[in-house]
């Protein structure tokens, strides 16, 4: 009876946090995608309140002893109410860990870091960063070690976006990556193959790419009825639920790339979203289960689907139909290349595939050496740029184009940056694995890519948050996380289109 | 000391309560604009638990000792104050008058009545809703009956949509405008004057009419940093708070003027949500005072402006200049007649100004014999069509465009519908009192509507719910509210369009 009680309890809490999150992500949605200018101080105003009542229903004796009281008895309980009590838990304790003076503080220092950090990027005025910058990496140690005192700080902020990864796993990671990456990407620079890729910057009228974007959603097999796509500064994507998830995307009329492959890089977020199971609704469950599976789903369909011949060879005829005076010169395999062209540069988001992962690497050593005390904010540039020239090659010009380039830090998003190149290192033994069952060339060459998102949907999708990374890594792949295997589709990839022997 | 503390648990209060309508605001906007088809079943759930939270915010002993409190000490507090604790504890005291399980049963009674109403009103079958609408109404007779035990039903949810309107009082008003609106919409109707309209019905691209929205919303003067306009299937306005309003419309690509009014009308709703006092910004005064003034703003730019040949003369090289091919053989003066074209029919929301009230007056007898219990659901059909053969003298074919045309009773909202006829005859009245001060029409001609917003400001809109609606129409005109002006305003203007002796 107790038991009974208390677990329905524990469902009721879950179902009310549900629906917090849901309105608060229908806020954000709507702030990003059409609400008007000046009503953003309100909306800052009311989605503090709104936290701030979520925090009470959550944080308080009552919901603590229920908690105790039903991880005393997971031997009576199913497995998916086992998963929800011990993730609940373990989001309790970590809020509750934090004294709520310092949690005010902390979004107070947050919220000022966001507005020093817009005003020092655009006047690139990394000085006027610096010191907030140092502050927020202070705090992130400290809240890690109020976390989990007895876990190294770098390892406790990896784990809130992606479970159970440490430094020393991604030092290994990086490590055997970074050899044969560099490598690769000289050997490209050498390479005496010349892409064009003019046509990319031909102008194309949002009209016409709003029409495009319908056409890859269908193409992706992705459910209009439950998800729609928005426009907003920066493309996202997120899932109020399994039947109400948002993407946006961003139209540059001068690139015609730009929003296409963020239509498809959001499309991948939202194929996971869209079948997570249904019986984990109104859960804590009820979500992608890392930073890292997340975008190894989204650079899945951006890249290694996205970018590969077959699906432009299948896409090009109602690309043309579309653009009809922007593409008739040129033909499926030009585009291909185009889409494909590897140059090292400046900022990430622009980056290509094949040197999206140095990018990262720089951050992550930044990171890393920031939370150990080793370095300080006012010294990042001159690191910044130093592995900039390093890993890529290339002279950082300013730091606007520099270590002021990203929103993360300022956000307080530290730990974040290795999720990318995780997902697309994952998502290279993904794909390993998948051909071992599916003729995915064929598939992708035919325009069946539901057959894909099946499988997808059946080891990945489906199980939210009950298994952790590495267990949805084990479940597709029968093996651990093993990065050669992006190592070795890079190297076939790149080899092929840049003819390197 | 005592005091202070209460007051700011008070205004605490009101601004928690702001957060949770805030939120659900966002949430139905978003629903009515863009969210997927297959999103309302969860967001149904959501809005429940929402509206339960705030419901237990509000309505506890702890809330209700300090109201109590609050109200012995009126004397120290200031006036606004005094408003903000006089309207919370009515809406405490009618909130807490019902029964929490009557509360429950009869969201669900309306949940089932809009289910069954919209497959009614496909099928034309009023016997499958009578039996529900019953239901309806005799919940409403008894809720009002909590609420206030010591007055007419009637009175009572009157009340909830125009304070201090009583049946008495609008059976006066009724009572003096049907006779000369029955005499006018006759002679009208035996006028030899012919009207072209067939130019509305051209094709009018949607792209094109977003253009002449923008342009309407710039000459209303509506401030697009705080207001925006998206598309639903029914127009209406929304304020989450006076920095932020969202208005919708709906585009017609076959009749040019039903988008068009709806974005006059609604613009005229967003005017006065815009122009509320700052000061009563997250407290209960910060909404427009009633149904009736609100639609007193619509109806006033809708009709009054938006259909005086002033105006239409003032906008229309501006819409020849969009619908350059619809338009070219129209001249203004051909639209101004146009717009204004009367013809008795069959729905109130296609009606015309001049017969727009005789459709209220047949759903106010009927409300009102349905509340005193003289008429059962059953029978309302035949009452429906002799009311409308006896006002509007016509023959009503068929339920779906009859009795089971409007939403509103299967919403529970009854004692509404007086509000939409009030706001034209208060509208009126303004009118005549604004021409004291101002030349309307010239400042019309000019296309400087700015003056009259600034005027309406002044007088209604900033004092939100501060004014009851008979303070609101005193403070404009010095006088209480005298349906003559609207009759005469009708009068008028007919009389010339139709050339009447």
């Amino acid at each position: 009876m107790k038991l009974r009680e208390q677990v329905e309890n524990c469902k009721l809490l879950q179902k009310k946090i549900s629906a917090y999150e849901y309105a608060m992500n229908v806020i954000y949605y709507d702030s990003a995608t059409v609400a008007p200018a000046e009503s953003s101080e309100d909306r800052g105003i009311i989605m503090g309140i709104l936290t701030e009542e979520m925090y009470h229903i959550f944080v308080n004796d009552e919901v603590e002893k229920m908690l105790i009281f039903l991880l005393d008895h997971t031997s009576e309980l199913d497995e998916q109410t086992v998963k929800e009590v011990e993730q609940l838990k373990e989001a309790y304790d970590r809020q509750a860990a934090i004294p709520v003076k310092e949690e005010v503080a902390y979004k107070e220092l947050i919220n000022q870091a966001e507005n020093v950090w817009q005003r020092a990027k655009r006047d690139n005025d990394y000085e006027s960063f610096a010191p907030v910058l140092q502050k927020v990496f202070d705090a992130n140690k400290k809240r890690a070690s109020y976390m989990k005192p007895d876990e190294k700080e770098y390892d406790v902020l990896l784990d809130l976006f992606e479970k159970d990864m440490t430094q020393e796993k991604l030092d290994q990671y990086f490590e055997e990556l970074k050899k044969p990456l560099v490598e690769l990407v000289q050997k490209v620079q050498n390479s005496d193959v010349e892409i064009r890729d003019d046509f990319l910057y031909r102008k194309y009228p949002v009209e016409q790419q709003r029409e495009f974007s319908a056409y890859l959603m269908e193409v992706m097999g992705i459910d209009t009825e439950r998800c729609i796509i928005g426009e907003s500064e920066h493309p996202f994507t997120t899932g109020f639920n399994r039947d109400d998830v948002r993407m946006t995307t961003h139209y540059d009329e001068e690139n015609v790339a730009d929003s296409m492959y963020s239509v498809i890089h959001e499309g991948g977020h939202a194929l996971y979203e869209l079948n997570i199971g249904k019986g984990l609704k109104y859960t804590c469950l009820a979500k992608g289960t890392s930073m890292g599976i997340h975008e190894s789903q989204s650079r899945f369909f951006e890249n290694i689907i996205g970018r590969s011949e077959n699906f432009i060879q299948f896409i090009f005829p109602k690309m043309q139909e579309i653009f009809e005076e922007q593409l008739q010169d040129v033909t499926a395999h030009e585009f291909y290349l185009a889409v494909n062209k590897s140059q090292p540069s400046l900022i990430r988001t622009e980056a290509d595939e094949l040197t999206y992962s140095l990018h990262i690497m720089v951050r992550y050593e930044i990171e890393k050496l920031m939370i150990a005390g080793e370095v300080k904010a006012e010294e990042l540039p001159e690191l910044w740029n130093k592995l900039y020239q390093e890993y890529l090659g290339v002279e950082v010009p300013d730091d606007a184009r520099g270590v002021l380039q990203d929103t993360h830090w300022s956000g307080g998003s530290i730990g974040y940056f290795p999720s990318y190149s995780l997902g697309s290192a994952y998502g290279a033994q993904i794909l390993h694995y998948m051909k071992k069952e599916l003729d995915v060339d064929g598939l992708v060459a035919a325009g069946n890519l539901k057959v894909i998102q099946d499988w997808l949907a059946e080891r990945i999708y489906k199980y939210g948050s009950m298994l952790t990374p590495e267990e949805i890594i084990e479940n597709c792949c029968s093996e651990s996380f093993q990065p050669d295997y992006y190592i070795k589709y890079l190297e076939e990839k790149y080899s092929k289109i840049y003819e390197l022997i």
